[in-house]
This record gives C-alpha cells, structure tokens and sequence, in this order.
C-alpha cells in the first residue's frame, strides 16, 4: 500500500477527524495536519490527539501533503480548492468526503484546473446527528460504505490508493459516477432528512406544539433523530442536489396522495398491503439481502 | 388501592401481555386469564408466565373476571365488547389499551349499552415494532405515558382505581377526551408511521430498489423503524381515525409545499432557518422541556 508520509485534513469535524484518527490508530500515515473554520474545534481536534497539529489556513496544511481531505459542508468547497489549487505537491493525492458529489466536482474543475486528475472524489457514509471533533472516533467507518466517484482524468494508482486507505480503516468501498451518486442518496438519505426536518417544524409550529411533543414517543424519536443534524451542512446538500432532491420530494407526494385515496376510499385490503409489504422490505433489508 | 382478584386480558400481544406480566410482578392480582385468537400466541404467553390460565374464548374470559383489559388491534373491539356484554360481572371495571378512542367508544356504546359506565377508556403509549406474547415484558410500561380518557358515564372510583393500576405498575397518567387522544395521536404517531410505510413502499417498488437498499445507512434505518410495526393494527388506527389523519396528511403536504418552495427558490437562508428551529425544537423536547 502506497504510504502517505504528510496528510492535511481540511475540515477536522465528525468525518474528517474520525479519518485522521483512524489513519493514526492504523500507523498508515506519518503526520496528519488539520486546517477549519472553527479555532475552537481544531483545538479540541489537537487536544484530544485526533490531528498532530494545526495549521493557519488550508493553503498551509495541503503545502507539502502527500494526502489531502477536504471535509466540509459542500459549499465550501469551491473556496478550499481555490486556496489549495496553488500549494498541492505535484505528486499529492486530494480527495474529500463531501455528501454530494456533482457540485463538488464542478468546483474541483473550476479551482483546480490542469490540476484537477489529482482529485478523486469520495462519499464516506457514516453520518451521524453529532458533529464536530469532540464526536469524532478511529472506528466510525468501520462496516460503513465509501463511495468513489472517480473522473477520466484520475490514475488508477490513485483511485486503487484511495481505495485501500479506506478498506484499511475498516471501511467497504464501492464505486459510482457523480450522477448515480447524487441519485441514490436523494433517495436514501436526503429525503428522509428533509421529512424528518419537515415533521418536526410542522409539529414544533402548532399552537399545541407543548402538548403534542408532551405525547411524541420512541416512534418520534427514532424517525425525527436525523433532524439533529448538522443545519448548514444539510443546507448546503438540499442546495448542491436540488433537482434530485425535487425529484424525490414529487415521487414522495405521488405515494402520499396514492395513501389518501386509500384512505379516502376507506380500502383496508390496499393500506395493509402496503403495510405488510412494506415491513416485509424493510425486513429483507436489515438481513442483509440487498447488499 | 383496591384490589383485583381475577383479570382477562383479551388480546395476549405486547400491550395486553406485558400488563399481565407487570401485574403478576408486582402481584397486583389474584390470577391473570388470557383469550385471544392466535393458540399458538396464548401457548406463548402461557409458557412464558405471563398469564396464569387460558380461556377458550373472549366471553369465558370475562364471566367472573372483577378487571378486563381488551387488547386488540381497533377493528375488532365491536366483536369482542358484544362477545362479553353478557358476560360481564356487574362490579367489573372494563378497560382498552386500543390505539383509537372515538371508534373504541362508539364500538363501545353499541355493544354494551346501559353497562357503557363500566367501561372506562384508555391507551398506553409503549407500542414497538416488535408484537406478540413473546415481546412483553413486566418493565415495558415504566416511564411510558398511560392516557385515560373517561366517559361521562364512569364512576369516579374505577377511573381511580385504573389510574393507581398504570401508576402501580411504572406508567405516568394522564387524562384527555377521546376527542382529543384522537387528534394529538394522529400528530405524533399516526402521521409518522405512514411516512414510514410510504418511504420504505416508495423505495421497494423502484427498479435499482436493490441499489438503493444498499446505500440506506443507520438515518434511514430509524427513520423507517416504525415501518416495521403491525401491519394489521396500524390499517385498523388508519382507518378508525382517517379523518383526523387525512387532516395531518394536508397539513404535513403543505409543509412540504413551504419546502419545495424554499428549494426552487434556492432560498438558503430560509432552509437553514428551518432545519437550525426543527434541531432546537428536538433538542428542547429530548431534555424534556415539553413535559
């Protein structure tokens, strides 16, 4: 496996910090230096051992790294790569674990240029309603999905190095175009996040919002647990994937009306057969037989 | 607090067998008779101790009982309050853990006539995606919301003697008319379990549904938990409240609407205006502020 002697991680939070720690852990890097917005949390990130230091900006972490991760919500990364693009080391790797993926590579080839084989992008799926370096751990990837979505221009040396760091620390790599990408997880993942957001206003908002939070219960809890997260980064995502988030959103309501007619039209034999057909998915899936 | 020496519970699944087992626990009653109609769940109950006897059907369940739970998914309380009407011991308190409380109650009144004042009304919030006598447990009710809701009718004395039982046995009373049960319930529970259903049905009838399966990570899975409750109960909730849940489908459709709109506008300050309330709006109900 290709050894990687310097490695900047630009966004030291829940992903970003959990990698730099598990490279540490694994030895698989010599020194990993983390750059962010937030001063507070970088020295949260150096106290807890998470990164060996700091640096001022993310132009000073990427000089002279051999493995670069940028780690942010995605609307940064325009203005990351474009104070990286001048100070990569010609030989250096840049990757990142931005939650879309077609934006991201749009800002990787405006900022980046000629530069731009060197990046190859990458979806690490291991979110979580906690955020920032305090929450970070060497074993969240471990058993999690990563996502490469490699471009023409990338070297397979690359893409193979990239993908065994990630085997490394525990994770199961797999492979899409930006495209697919942003398809299967406006589906999977940024629906989901967006109904959860969406329930909890609706509810929060009432005049009774006190008394129907005072009866909300394990089932609640559970569905409504992934609007804990991160308010700008899930911005940032519904932004960056609009149209498929939109998409989505329109194939939802077309379910939902479909229920109102069967709810309408009081037809019991169609509601639980959707119901039992339903659980028994979600069943196929939790044994694992859509892996 | 008075005492019950014989009690049927009618319906052996995890509402009405955990009741059992948390009354023999505390040994709140003299002997626990079971009836239902799955032999092989009473079997269950039987083997595990949940209950102490079996009956051969609702009305030999009830003849001689001086407490008698119904517990049983909301469409089959019309058949089971006529199966015990003449059965009924006149000092006998009559209660539900059903899911609804309008249709209970008008089931109720029809079956039972002039014995309507033995009949007091109530619901425990303990449900879980698992079901049957082999999921109950005597601690499932600890610290669960117990909602009572009596009629005119009822004698002050069994709606107090029903509370110090749920309250003997861990649950936190309180009280609301079926009116209102129906109407807050439809909020919090009913309207989430079918985004659930809906979400999971959605993605499981699409032709990559194996691909998107295998990209849903863990805020999927809670998302989707109560998708996997009984399909059979949750058709009978839908159907004998569908008027207050067709009310929240528009309401939550309209949320969507407000949504679509903030994304086709690309109105980010707005989305992060809602997801940063919907965070804190949790937050506050998770520490108990709502209480």
């Amino acid at each position: 496996m290709r050894s990687f002697e310097r490695v900047a991680v630009i966004g030291v939070g829940l992903i970003g910090g959990s990698f730099s720690a598990a490279l540490r852990e694994k030895k698989l890097c010599g020194h990993v230096v983390g750059a962010g917005r937030s001063a507070a949390n970088l020295k949260t990130a150096l106290e807890r051992g998470i990164v060996d230091s700091i640096a001022s900006d993310a132009a000073a972490a990427a000089r002279g790294a051999d493995l670069i991760l940028v780690s942010a919500p995605v609307a940064q990364f325009g203005k990351i790569f474009r104070e990286i693009t001048d100070h990569l080391n010609p030989g250096a790797l840049l990757t990142d674990a931005g939650s879309t993926k077609r934006d991201v590579v749009a800002a990787a080839r405006t900022a980046l240029g000629a530069k731009i084989a060197q990046f190859v992008p990458a979806h690490p799926i291991a979110g979580a309603e906690h955020s920032g370096a305090a929450a970070a751990n060497a074993a969240l990837f471990r058993d999690r999905r990563v996502v490469l979505a490699p471009l023409d221009e990338n070297s397979k040396q690359d893409v193979e190095a990239l993908a065994g760091l990630w085997s490394a620390i525990g994770a199961r790599v797999s492979r899409m175009t930006p495209q697919e990408h942003d398809e299967v997880f406006a589906a999977v993942s940024h629906l989901p996040h967006l109904l959860a957001y969406a329930l909890v206003d609706d509810v929060s908002k009432r005049p009774n919002a006190a008394q129907l939070f005072g009866y909300a219960s394990g089932g609640f809890r559970d569905f409504t647990r992934i609007a804990s997260s991160h308010p700008e980064m899930w911005r940032d995502i519904c932004l960056a994937n609009s149209d498929q988030v939109l998409k989505e959103l329109s194939h939802f309501s077309g379910e939902l009306e479909k229920i109102r007619g069967f709810l309408e039209s009081r037809d019991a034999a169609a509601l639980e057969k959707l119901f039992t057909e339903a659980r028994a998915a979600r069943e196929r899936w939790l044994k694992g037989e859509y892996e």
